[in-house]
């Protein structure tokens, strides 16, 4: 664990960046990957994003995200696979393995039905992600999100999900501020074996303030981020990209060259 | 579903009054029970609140809270459950049946420390409350709130905690806030058959913003209260107090007599 090899910086932690300032400053301090959000694709356009990172030497972990299948008619939900599939295009084109998916809140009051429409969602664009060599990543999301986020809000939903399809195309992200609460959250980890196809740090900032953007630095708050790389790890995910991923205020107003080498040595100490 | 026999206010949708004002409050309104919280028993000491809640026509439903069980030190947990023991001679005086139980968040990172705390501290809490006839509810509380309440997250982790012990003395209270969002909530009120002491409804505001205090009133949010109802009665809690349970500014600032038969509609439209 004495090397960033794994190490991406998920593109969300520096939200103040454009995409061409984050891939440059991961070149200028070692940093080997990046996970592009598609509101920062969206401002330089794909080739040029492509381009940047191509440029920086830079690899692309993951994309951004898709997801949010629940709608309540059957064209919003149409329009939302067709958006799913312009982001396993991005994704593809970006060279990256792995599509993130924030699986989306329910409409209304019917969870359950959210979580089929969520189901059905998948099935659709996994032939599509398949064809493209992009693996779809269930992301559960933290119950605090469940109204508005994502109705998928454990390991074990996610992976009861991810298990109706092939392993190749439909894998399990696993974050750290979205699980680390969980009882079964080790175990879950360990059942999600050959089916991790990405892990997410930050921290649980205490107390709680905002949730959103509750997430801090690793080794600044209360999540046990050794013993979950450990057991994710022991799951299989051993040589994969470990993105951090932190949506905090402070930090999206910390100038790069201070926040990249702060990321790199709370990496090396805390995962 | 046509009545208010099983009506509760809890003590917190009236934190801006005084338990003489929220009893009264009830007997007025005909909410036949009261939920009282450790706060304002202290504010006007334990005989004369039994004489308020008795001089009313109120019956208490539960006492809230006991629990906060894991400490760094021993003399610290030994400290809490002291605390606790008072806490049951209270509910005992109070005529209640139930201490609700906040387990309390780990001191450290250690979460499964913190849970062998919680079950070690019920272990040696439960004779004394059995000895005084009251059942000891235990509450899984919000993910959200793991890391500063309760390090006991979900029904299933209440359940297999509450199994441990006598069902006579130990038991789980659904909250619908704490557990609306988890895909298994119904099969886990099923599983909870015989062990449910409590159930507690508000609702879930959308868009979040204190977590905390985003409690609504019932109807204002996106919970299913009435599927929620239907499956814990099933599970046979079918004559016990419904507790209405509302952290909220805007309801703390609503005037009781507006608030009571506000609540009484919102019960029976919605609960």
């Amino acid at each position: 664990m004495d090397s960033v090899a794994r190490l991406s910086l998920n593109q969300i932690t520096t939200e103040r960046a454009s995409l061409g300032e984050t891939v440059d400053a991961c070149a200028r301090h070692g940093v080997p990957y990046v996970a592009v959000w598609r509101h920062k694709l969206a401002e330089v356009g794909l080739d040029r994003a492509a381009r940047l990172v191509r440029d920086a030497g830079v690899r692309v972990s993951s994309v951004c995200r898709g997801g949010m299948f629940p709608a309540p008619t059957p064209a919003e939900r149409a329009a939302r696979l067709e958006d799913n599939r312009r982001a396993v295009d991005e994704a593809a084109a970006l060279g990256a393995e792995v599509l993130v998916l924030v699986c989306g809140p329910a409409p209304d009051r019917d969870i359950a039905a959210a979580r089929r429409m969520v189901a059905d969602g998948i099935a659709e664009l996994a032939p599509y992600a398949r064809e493209r060599g992009v693996r779809l990543g269930i992301e559960p999301l933290h119950p605090a999100f469940a109204a508005e986020r994502s109705c998928i809000t454990t390991l074990r939903e996610a992976r009861c999900l991810a298990e109706r399809f092939d392993p190749a195309t439909v894998g399990i992200v696993a974050d750290v501020y979205h699980i680390w609460w969980d009882p079964e959250v080790c175990d879950e980890i360990a059942r999600a074996a050959g089916r991790l196809v990405g892990f997410h740090v930050s921290d649980w900032l205490v107390p709680v303030r905002d949730i959103l953007m509750n997430r801090g630095m690793m080794g600044d708050g209360v999540i046990e981020l050794r013993a979950l790389r450990t057991a994710v790890e022991q799951a299989g995910y051993a040589a994969g990209p470990i993105e951090v991923e932190i949506m905090n205020e402070a930090v999206w107003n910390t100038p790069l060259d201070t926040l990249l080498p702060l990321i790199k040595e709370r990496y090396l100490a805390c995962v």
